[in-house]
This record gives C-alpha cells, structure tokens and sequence, in this order.
C-alpha cells in the first residue's frame, strides 16, 4: 500500500473515532416501503406523470445530453424556455439556467463579489460558503439571522464593491432570513444582495413564488435569487434569476456557467413541467405549508423541540448525536424515513431530524409520522 | 439604477471593449442544419436509441429527479449500478457519481488536497483551477506537461501530503500528459496522482478506457480519475473512480459531494447505456481518433497549423482572435459548426478554432469539412 492510501485510511479512521462517517444506502423507486419525509421532494412533483412525460419528450426531442457548454453546443431552445418561464414566474427580469444549484451559487457568488466585500450570513450553504472562497473577496461572516450586524459590516467597508449573500429558508432549521432589513441595508450601501431560494421556491409565497417575492422585492435590479430545480420543481439543476446586466456578467466572467455542460434537456423538460403544475395549481405550496405546520403542532404537543416552519422543513432537535441517529432509526423501523443532521451540519448539541412536509402527504400518512414521532418522545424522556 | 447595477454596466462596458463579450445562441435539435463539430458528443452517442430508451427508462422508473443529496435519498440503486460498471469498466475499485464533471473535480482535489501542497499543470481546466482554491492547499503551478518540474517541486517540498493534478487530454490543444512520467514522480513521494479524463474516457486506450488505463495505471491504488458523464458518454454528470480509501474519503468529506443533489435518474440511465455501447462496440473510440487524425491530415494539407491528435479534439490555429472569430462565421457559413476559442481561454495570439472528431462521420460529412477548411486556408493566406 503506498502512503497516499495510508494517510486516508488514518484519517478514516480518526472519523470513524468521532463518529463522522458516512455510508451511502441506495434506495428503491419507493424508498424501500418508507413514507419519505427525508428528500426535498417538497411538492411531490419528482413522481409526477406530468413531470416524467416532460422529461421523456425533451429526452426524444433533444436528446440524453446538452452536448457541451451552454456557451458553445449546450444552450438549445428547450433551456431558453425554461429560463423565460422561471423568470417569468418569479417575477425576474431574466434567468440563467445552470447544471446544479451548487454551481448556480459558485457563479452568481464569485462572478458578481469578485475582489469585493461578501458578507455571508452564518448559517449559509456550503455552496455558498465554497462560493465565498472562489470570490478572491474579503469575506465577513455575519451571525446567522442578523440584519444590523450585516448593515455595521456595510457601513464600516471602504470598499467600493459589495454583495450580501443568504439562504431565503435556512436548509435544516427551516427559518426565513430577514429579507426586507437585508435589502434595506445593501441598497442603503450600493450593495447586491444574493438570495439563495433553494428551500422557498416552489413552497414560499404567492403560488410558491418564493422569499423574495413575498418579500415585495421581486423586481429589484440589486436583488439576485439562485434557485434549484431539485427540489420543489422536482428534477435536476439551477438557476440564477436577476436583472439583464446579472445576467450577461455570469454569461462573460461565471467560470462554473462557461467550463461546465449545459443541463440534460430531460431534467430541463421536467423543470418546465414543473413551473406549469405551479402556474396552474397555485395552492399545492401552500398544502406543502399547512402539512409542515401540522407536522411541527404535532411535534411541540409530543414535547419535543422545534420551530412555527416558514416552509416545508420541520426539524426536530434531539441534542446529542447518537439520539438523533437512535430516534431516526426508530422512525425507520416505524415506517418514516426521515432526514437525522448532527455536526458539523448542525451546531454540535443540537443534533436532529429533519421532516420534509410533502404536499401530496395524505392524513392516513400524517397519523403514522404521528406515531413514529411519539416514538421517538418516549425515547427522548427515556434517557 | 442602482449603483450596485451601474458598476455591473461599466464593467461589461470593459469587456465589450476587449471584445470579451459572449451570447448565448440556443440550438435546434438538429444544431440549426450544420453538420456538428463543435459538441463535446465524441461518440455521437446523445442521440443514441440506446441512450434515450434507457433515459426515458430510468425517468419512468425512478422519477424525474433523484430528490436529495446522495447521503440522504438521492442515491438509488441505479446510482450505484452506474458506480459499479464504470469502475469494472474503466478497471477500477469503485466509482463515485456526482451531478457533474465540474463538482467531481472539486470534491476530488479539494478533499484529497486537503490543507497540503497540490501540484497543478498550467493548462489544466477551470474546475481543477477552482478546485485547488478550495482546497486550501499550498498550490503549485507547473509549466503545461512538465512532469520534471513537477517531480522537482515535490522533491522540494517539506509537506508530509502531496497531490499532483492533470487533465489526461487537454480540452483545446488536445494533447496528452505525460501520465507515466507524473505517475513515477508521485509515487516516489507519496503522493496521490488526480487525472481527469474528461476528453479521454471513451476516446482514448483500449476500447476507450482512457489515458490512464493505456498508461498501465488502472490498478494503482495512489491514482485517482476524475470523468465527465456528458462527453463521450453522451450524457450528463461525473464520477471518480479510485481505490476504497479514495471513494470513502470524498463520501465523509466531499462538500461537493455531500451538498448537491444526486445526479437525475434519466442521466444515470443514459450513461449506463453508454458504457454498455462502449463494452459491446470496442472499435468505436478508435473511429473517433481516427476521424480525428484525417481531419488534422486535412488541415495540415491546407497549410494550416495543427497538431498530431491524442484524442478526438483537433486544434486549428489561426493567431488573432479576429481572425478565429471570422473562420468560424465561415465555416457556420459552409454548413459546419466548430469552436472557437480565444484568450483567455488560449494563449494572446493562438486563437483557434476547435473541431471535434464525432465517431460518427461519414466520409461525405468530411468532405464538407475539407471544403469549410479550404476557405479558412485561403483567408488566412488572404491577410
Ligand atoms: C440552500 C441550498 N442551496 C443550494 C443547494 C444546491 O442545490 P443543488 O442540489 O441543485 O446543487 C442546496 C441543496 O442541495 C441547498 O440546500
Ligand atoms: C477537462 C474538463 N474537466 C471537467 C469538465 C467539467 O465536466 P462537466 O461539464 O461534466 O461538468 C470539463 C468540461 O466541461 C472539461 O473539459
């Protein structure tokens, strides 16, 4: 064995001590039996017919691959629609259609805070927080939901050039940023700010138009929204939703827009479809809303911790690792596969699951996530 | 406008005036009526029956969309049928599938470099670049297929961890690393040796099993291979394939990894047809060398300057980027779409046009080639 292998192997092992590994378990179509209350899936769109037959189209019509980069053979007609759609529906004045919402972040964060000021809420995602690195910036990491001290960090920089970055709806905890002080602050300073709505688009104000939306900001040129397609839209991919001239910097200078492959026309097609089932069902977000704060009523009746849901994400905090791990295993047993996050996802003491609030949950499903999450109660007051 | 808009205007301004500005042009799924060589579909596989009969398959079996991180609900057992077939293939211990080619490329060196030194070819891709960023490595630069100076720099180094970086074929030039001589340097100083196959899977070595695999390095423990699903393969996606140790690090602590969605059932499907095509067609990567090396004889003929090709890209230098520019509005003109590059994408004077050897050229489509490329020769002459 060489000892490149020797050092991963020491430092799996030093993991493993610290119970930090991970073992990846693939599922079945049905997640083996289970109610899944463990993807993002949150509008149940992924195993919509609508949605499937969207993908089978664009697969026969365009083909299995984009080909190339959206620069050179990657952008087809199908991507161009879907970027009018999204913006469309979002209120945007354009889009832009990338591979991952992972890169969708790195583009719209490095490209636009380039050699500038980022100030980056706490609790951000780690796309964003990869972005921050990416954007050769001075980076100045706020406390996780705090308008006043984003605005301090603005009004002290001499720079020039700056760009304010947060989650719309924090991924585990489920919270909503203060987006209306944030953008107050950034306009006040000639600021951007860049909204991940990953988490809200699709579950989040009028017809699941999203944080920024509801917030009444929707067609501010300074207000800069990155959105995934995977998980209330179901398929695969990202966006960046702005302003023409956001737009045509991530097309000149976005390195993971121009050295990437264009999206599969078959997760482009579903991603469509799935804007249509939103335009067309305005009340499914709200569904997913209403099962999230049943979920969360149900969870405080049991005694057990967590937080009024501003979207589909419902955690429920455990506090030590192990009893986070127990109590998902348990609902498991119980029929519920359920998301279970401890550090460094989580601050360390506040291990939990995660429930995502589906909006095709029916109450014969909501009683069995009652029982499990009784379950799990006893448990809580067993130790 | 807001000052935040303003800055983004003046700046587009600047690169209008460098000439620096990009457009996207979406395609027809016949790429507007010109014959296609400027995709990265090296084996015209995209519109394979095969690929979109097992596209449409996966997306009706598994849905539109994998719904969540690979370590939460996003990895099925077509994901891990994918990693299995791709590492027998490509004679490795596993495989790795990511949601794509540019965030396999990070999670492989940032989490394998991890806070030591990487050692990086000048001419390696973007996402390799962005990769060494994040890894917050010390890294080290080497001049473009240099293996000398990147042994000497190991030797240099006082650094207990080590890891040198290459694309195995080079995305413009087209040309090959010097992956024996890298491998042997590496080796003796126990470092891991990272290659990225993106332009060579499926086109180079032995039925297409790549660059490394031809170099007799396929079993060494201490090489590690990055691909991309969506060149040859014709799909969408990317995978590392490598020893155990490799795979379990990037699964514990791979942020690209564990922070993105899983890759969309339909491009698993299709990829997986694409290495069954591959198994039972082993003749047709050398079709695309092949049409690659009569397509440089071609230009060579013409007096135009090229380079003997390792794989199916085929480089054409024109000098000024005035002038690649307006050798591909020709070409487009002439019935045939190629790439076309210019700083800083390539060197200041080595703008070129890029063409890719599809496998499946016909000789009539080569002769429209030749005739495109005799009037590239009489400008060129003409300035
Ligand atoms: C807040 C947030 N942003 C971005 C992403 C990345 O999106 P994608 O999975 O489409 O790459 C995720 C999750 O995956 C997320 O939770
Ligand atoms: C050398 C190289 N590596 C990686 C990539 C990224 O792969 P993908 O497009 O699948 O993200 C590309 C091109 O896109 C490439 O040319």
């Amino acid at each position: 064995m060489t000892r490149a292998i020797d050092r991963l192997r020491t430092a799996a092992a030093e993991r493993e001590a610290s119970g930090l590994r991970r073992v990846l378990r693939p599922r079945t179509p049905d997640h083996d039996g289970l109610l899944d209350l463990a993807s993002n899936d949150y509008l149940g769109l992924s195993r919509d017919e609508r949605l499937i037959e969207a993908a089978v189209r664009a697969t026969r019509e365009w083909g299995a691959g984009s080909t190339g980069s959206r620069l050179v053979t990657g952008s087809t007609l199908l991507h161009a629609e879907l970027e009018d759609r999204l913006a469309a529906f979002a209120g945007a004045a354009q889009g832009l259609v990338f591979s991952s919402g992972y890169l969708a972040n790195l583009a719209a964060v490095a490209a636009l805070g380039r050699g500038g000021l980022v100030v980056s809420d706490a609790g951000n995602h780690a796309s964003i927080v990869d972005a921050c690195r990416l954007s050769r910036a001075r980076v100045v990491v706020t406390p996780h939901g705090d308008a006043d001290a984003v605005a301090k960090v603005l009004a002290e920089r001499d720079e020039e050039h700056a760009l304010v970055v947060t989650d719309a709806v924090f991924s585990v905890d489920g919270d909503l940023a203060p987006l209306r002080d944030l953008h107050a602050a950034a306009e006040r300073h000639g600021a951007l700010l860049v909204v991940d709505e990953a988490h809200s688009l699709g579950v989040v104000g009028d017809g699941g138009r999203g944080a920024v939306h509801e917030a009444g900001l929707a067609d501010r040129p300074d207000v800069v929204r990155t959105i995934t397609l995977s998980k209330s839209l179901g398929s695969q991919g990202g966006a960046v939703l702005g302003a023409p001239e956001v737009i045509e910097t991530l097309v000149d200078t976005g390195r993971s827009f121009i050295f990437d492959t264009g999206l599969a026309p078959a997760s482009a097609g579903a991603a469509l479809a799935a804007v249509e089932i939103l335009e067309t069902t305005p009340d499914l977000p709200e569904r997913s809303r209403a099962t999230a704060r049943r979920l969360a009523a149900t969870a405080r009746e049991l005694g057990l911790e967590t937080s009024e849901p501003a979207a589909a994400v419902v955690p429920v905090v455990l506090g030590p690792p192990l009893l986070a791990l127990s109590a998902a295993a348990l609902c498991g047993e119980l029929g519920v596969r359920v998301g279970c996050f401890r550090p460094p996802s989580v601050p360390s003491g506040r291990s939990c699951l995660r429930l995502t609030a589906r909006a095709d949950l029916g109450s014969d499903d909501l009683a069995v996530v009652r029982d499990a999450l009784t379950a799990v109660a006893e448990v809580k007051v067993d130790r």
